[in-house]
């Protein structure tokens, strides 16, 4: 039965070329997301489901109701893109100046509107039923992951599954980490605020450079003495800019960063270590500061269970694929905030092919992927909500 | 007779104001002076004075021969304005859009006119010849002094004298610092060549906002530990700018500094640790660098007979003046180039009074000074040269 | 009938006890065992046991051939002390001073050779060996491990285990960690050879001390900046000793240092960083140095499958006992040796028990275990050997 | 008149170097000297100059009254001795283990015994009378200076005078620096109180070694930002001592480091700025300390008028001389507590010949004198005597 599934998703990839492709052209940034929900929307009710709009804001939730009782789960894609010039010369390429599908959002969408058709037309199949989470505005804080949560888009969720598009994978393989498997993200802006003066009289001021590199130096010794080895850690200051003249010594110095972590306790830890060493050596010197430190996504847990039947239920049921172990990230995804709300999992699916020129990193302005890889990354969806939808009820395999 | 001098100068007081408003109105840049130095020669051949012009560039040389034989000293002023906007609200702000004499070079420039005339005027009573330095560009590297000095401005001239207004000093009171009275200044641009990537993936690039911070970092270190501390020396990193997100590493970092020293070693040797220092950093972290390393000014070296010359000619000339203390100063003056060649001093005349407002600093856009401080001014050029042209012959005072 | 043998080694409590407690009266440090070798031989001897004396120095290898053919594996225990004294108020506390069994080998000792004559028993039941592989100085470096390696313990070996009692753990608790499951340890001792000087007079030195601080300081960064946050990394100066007086500029500076890392890249990588930091920060402020990097054990990696048959054979003959998670530890063991040369894996045997005092850390004065742990970790071997030994031929279960 | 002083006290020779080196091979440390006052106390009795004892504690007062009235001039002679190994091969090698009079304090002490015989003997050509300070303690804090002081022993004093016999200055030169002469010293000594641990799990800890280094580092940052670089400043670390392994953090670090200033103002602002930073670097860890600030003795200022007074009278009465300039030392004299109470200089006589070996450093083993440097010493401060307490009232020459 999963056979047809798989049968019927592959016999949508030019449909699913074709939305893909049709949203690569007319991409919009997060939080301005306006076409997109509405071509969701009607194609989804196209199909019969029915949908709620404007779910957290700018989301699309669609519900496919299985025949007999079962649990809920929810796949999700998210469709926002990126303030990205497209640089690709191909015919879908961008319509929109400096916007971009850069992190493969539209595959996710089209991939999810596929298979919730598949999953519609097999709905007497089900014990359980299906959410579908279209999400607007993952690439931007605070991201619209909690905002739909917060209305409601995973109330009676049992289980929420996601896959990405990855191009650092190549097509037919799959990763899924057990445990941490992306980093959470907080960032702070800082505007040191020492007392500038002639370059030769240093007496007469306070130096927002010399202020500003040692809190740099400083930074460096909490991730090498103060975090658990074993606990990776990253804190870096992206960006540094003070003064204008060479002679003449500046006032302020403004210097921006990304912190990422795994552990809770040592994302509070960093930030408590962080925001004393911006204290104590801004008064080491008399500088004031302004600190604007932004807790952005959490870290992305995928539940062991949930891990397992992932991987399980993808390679007993997908001929010619792989999964492949590899570390967890430090980037990160705010499908983190479902997975903190019930149990899932998030795969990645390979979108590599370096002969159609599919090998630019997520976020270039030459990213592409195979398309083929939707097949896959909906061939894998499928095989887990038949997993929990259909396995279940046969097989009495625990899923929890 | 220095009497007379004295009070030929204080009755061109108008004539003075007159010059320095109209040259105040119309301030030229560095490099850029044409009408300035044309005025100069024209009032200089309206007095009977032959001029040079265009010496080493821009500059103007007048010759004043005396009737008797004797030595030759040279008198400087320098003329050329900066890029400020004028802030101030009075008749005579200039007229040119962000440029402005925020220096008071157009002060010097009336009162060696002046001068000029009073000397002229009794070139009979003169044992020797005076020379009238009028000097462009002294704010810009690398200045006017070296390039009119080229131009056989300081041939056959055995001493050399110039006074800048100072808004530091009240009116009445002068300085002269005998010895290294001015810094040397040279200055570097650096661009830390690392590697740029994710933020969350420091280990795949070189970070150049922590080379560049660790450059500053032991910079500190030369004045702190490599320098003799008697020896006053800075180093001043004016601007940092490096990166533009939060969470992208750096792959550039722009520095650029200002180092004052007095004394020529250690301003070889502060060199060679500077470039020591970014070698090294840069290699320990595999960074690598474009260092743009520049020679300006050098220090600034009041001749000891000079300056003692000057102080008594003045402070014995001049009543209801005051001489003050005080060290040596952290700034820089091309005048220093002609007292590389021949003996000389270089004093400061007071021109601050708070009670009109001349109380800012130099190169703010409120700059000003009391006018009278060019009386002040004239009167101390034409004590000295009193004391070389006319007492040398009258009392064998030894000058040298 | 591996409940057979873990009752028979049940039985030997009293004599694991008697054996242990000898030992711990009598602890002989790294590199000077002399009687606990000749113990160790004797009572394999006694047991008919054939052994070879003085492997690698002073280890001791015992072998048990089984009836039918087979893998061999091998069981490691060590033997050395610690320099350290006995602060314990027990009747069994060390009679030698300053030298304790402050870390449990003693314990690990008494398992084995409990062990052995369990396995010899039923040595006709065994398809395959077993290779008793005593090791003296596991302690110090270079290690017994690699010598007796060096001197043929592992000819013909096919798999190795080894079980350390783990004050950490409760007695009835085990934790064998898949992959990278201990760090390797390297160091360093490093001599900063600057110049000397008067207090005041920093500029006719080169200053050790500061020297010794930047280096300090650069290192830092090596692991927030070039490691990858994946994978852990310690580098810890342990001590730094420079200087005699407030008022003398140090002439030289003496660091000592310990590294970490798991990943064998990390290990090279994190090499060669500290060696251009050394070499920068000394040669930007002109002082040489002496550097002595010594590379001690490497990480420990216990084999997947090996882990998972540790695991399970544990977990499946064994009543009342649980297997806990936990991550690598960056402590170091020379057994890493053991597992670069053949399959296997190095397991944790829970000893605390609060309720008699067994509670400090390993290499405290106080140190101590439960007793019983030895039964725990004398059946855990077993448990293991069974299935290596004895399952392997009636299921046919992949060992490999 | 001044003439036949002089000739005196080269008459004189023979008594100084027996007085010399009777104090060279019998050297008392500081606080601890008894018969060293002792001889002097005989000495000047002996003369008839009365005496008073035990000044501050260990010091000896000598008053000389002049025939006609006039001010009172006090000189100063120090005559401790060093914890120093005599290495010289002399015949009036010390005879005391591990005590020398490695600083010329023997010398002044037999060059001012001459002085006052002299003196003495023509008190009746003196308008005014003369102090004599032998002073104790010079080499050691609180020093001597501040302990007659606050006995009284320049009560009455209108001015005070001193030499130091100086081996980097040959025989026949003297040099006196007007202003700021000698530098103010203080020192601190700081114990950082971290956490220790195992070295592999830094986060447990609070590394000690990093704090320290970062203090050291950011000490560097005081010299060169916030002092003025015309006024000079010294910060030497001088010791630091962390730690016992390599493998261990350390849980403590101690620091010793000395001050060096003139101004009075940077003295106080560098102690504030030194606390600043030790306490935030400190917390910006969670680390705590314990530091010792001590101010030692004031920065040497030598009075305008007095210094002239001083170089005037010299250079014009002793033929074959010659006074050399140099700059400030930043090395420290308890001198500087008698002119902070009365104007005054101290001025170096030069003792160096490197022919007979007189060659080496103050404080050194094998530091010795031209013995004929006595002479100098002697002869300029009869000189200045002369020039105080005859050639006022015979010329009213201004002396203040």
């Amino acid at each position: 039965m999963l056979t047809a599934w798989h049968k019927e998703i592959e016999e949508m990839y030019e449909q699913m070329v074709a939305w893909r492709r049709h949203l690569h052209e007319n991409p919009e940034l997060s939080y301005e997301e306006v076409e997109t929900p509405q071509m969701i929307a009607q194609i989804l009710e196209g199909y019969g489901i029915p949908v709620r709009t404007k779910v957290g804001g700018r989301g699309v939730v669609g519900k496919i109701e299985g025949a007999k009782p079962g649990p809920t789960i929810a796949l999700r894609a998210d469709f926002d893109a990126l303030p990205i010039q497209d640089e690709k010369d191909v015919s879908y390429k961008s319509k929109v100046d400096g916007v971009m599908h850069a992190c493969g959002h539209d595959g996710h969408t089209a991939t999810l509107l596929a298979v919730a058709k598949v999953l519609n037309q097999h709905k007497d199949e089900l014990a359980g039923n299906v959410i579908l989470l279209h999400q607007h505005a993952e690439e931007s804080s605070p991201g619209g992951a909690s905002e739909m949560i917060a209305d409601g888009c995973l109330d009676g969720v049992d289980y929420v599954f996601g896959t990405h598009l990855m191009s650092g994978l190549p097509v037919g393989t799959y990763n899924c980490t057990k445990g941490y498997a992306m980093a959470s993200i907080d960032a702070f802006e800082l505007k040191i605020q020492g007392k500038g003066g002639h370059g030769a009289m240093p007496h007469e001021t306070i130096d927002a450079v010399v202020v500003g590199a040692q809190v740099i130096n400083q930074l460096q010794s909490i991730i090498s003495r103060r975090i658990d080895p074993i606990k990776p850690a990253v804190i870096t200051v992206g960006s540094f800019h003070a003064g204008n003249a060479s002679n003449v010594i500046a006032d302020t110095a403004q210097l921006s960063a990304t912190i990422r972590t795994f552990d809770k306790d040592v994302r509070q830890s960093i930030e408590h270590d962080i925001k004393q060493v911006i204290k104590h050596v801004s008064a080491s010197y008399g500088a004031t500061y302004e600190l604007k430190y932004e807790n952005g996504f959490p870290s992305l847990y995928n539940h062991e269970l949930e891990t397992d039947n992932v991987i399980q239920s993808i390679t007993s049921t997908i001929e010619g694929i792989q999964f492949v172990d590899s570390p967890p990230s430090m980037a990160s995804e705010d499908f983190a905030y479902y997975v903190q709300k019930v149990p899932g999992a998030f795969f990645f699916t390979g979108g590599r092919n370096e002969a159609i020129g599919a090998s630019y990193p997520h976020h270039h302005p030459k990213f592409d992927f195979d398309e083929r890889a939707m097949i896959y990354a909906g061939k894998g969806l499928l095989s887990v909500a038949y997993k929990y939808l259909v396995e279940t009820v046969k097989d009495s395999v625990e899923i929890h």
